[in-house]
């Protein structure tokens, strides 16, 4: 059975429901952990699902923020240092990255016992558990006119990886890291496999390699 | 063992390599056939990893193109009609979706053998088998200046779901639909679940639901 709703129908749900609905639609998202600092040193880590790939020459990813019309650390964080870290997180610290998202105090890394590191002199820490950490800096960052969200693009100037899921092409095994994904806006996933495809030609069927 | 790279190394990078290893940074990725059709109705079909939600109230979503640089049908479609669909892809047919990837010569419905279906007079075509369909219509286009990828912004005009993989609070269980995950450029998954959590609150563990 379908179900069907159109843009009126939307419009007209409980907001709660349509919130839900609406986050879930894009399907399975990435989930990275932000890492910044104050101006005056005081750590800060939230969870995000909307970042994404902008370019690999140079590289560049991209995020996109709520609306800046309440206090929002992390954007503070990077529009005022320049700097940000995007870490993965694990099935062993999904729950306390979900943690994250309260509204802490002080930083989140001590409310949620998740441990943080500087390396390399980066203006920002990241999370010392993660097998793959992003560290990126401020090129530009706009608000959307369509509703005010904040969009920011990175350049990512050092990546730090647990050797045991990088390929030898360059790729990234995500399962070997353990790396989590969430649909929605709460629930959390690992991957099940099912196969890496051929580059794919019109006049041959895709192969599993 | 951590590997490490800083921004010069990884400009050093064969190209290959170097695509492989920052298309898979950011984790798992929604993964949607954009479906489209030209002026004259010509349909076209695609699949698109860098798509993402930009706002529940209205609902609104986002989808950041490669360069204009070269002949790009999907883009070109949205352009000129102003419509399109999100399809998510199934175990069942993401070889297929992959293979919608390759240069065809007429439309990728037809070289797949994906079908094609037109609901409520919308001007774009919906992947039949696919369990969640979304209409949506260009709002906004805009060239970043970072690198010249395109960013499209769409205002989300139906939902069509299978019913067996909508919650009653308005999620979806992308277990349920069978949505598939992909990983850099070439990999795919389903999602293995871990668990839903509980609202965070600083004060109390997470939990889950």
């Amino acid at each position: 059975m379908t179900r069907h709703f159109d843009y009126d129908e939307m419009m007209e749900l409980d907001s709660f429901y349509r919130r839900n609905l609406i986050n879930c639609l894009s399907g399975y998202k990435s989930l990275n952990l932000i890492g910044t600092q104050s101006k005056s040193g005081e750590s800060n880590l939230a969870p995000f699902s909307q970042v994404f790939h902008v370019g690999a020459n140079p590289p560049m990813v991209g995020v996109l923020f709520r609306p800046h019309t309440v206090k929002r650390d992390t954007l503070e964080n990077i529009l005022e240092t320049g700097f940000f870290t995007l870490n993965h997180v694990t099935q062993e610290f999904y729950k306390e990255a979900h943690w994250a998202s309260a509204r802490w105090e002080g930083s989140e890394f001590d409310g949620t016992g998740i441990q943080s590191e500087f390396l390399n002199g980066f203006g920002a820490p990241f999370v010392k558990n993660s097998p793959v950490k992003i560290a990126c800096e401020l090129v530009e960052s706009q608000t959307l006119k369509v509703n005010q969200t904040v969009l920011v693009i990175g350049s990512i100037s050092h990546i730090f990886l647990e050797e045991k899921g990088l390929r030898s092409d360059g790729s990234i095994d995500l399962n070997a890291m353990d790396t989590v994904t969430v649909s929605g806006l709460d629930e959390y996933h690992r991957g099940e496999r099912l196969s890496r495809l051929s580059y794919a030609k019109a006049d041959q069927a895709v192969q599993e390699v």
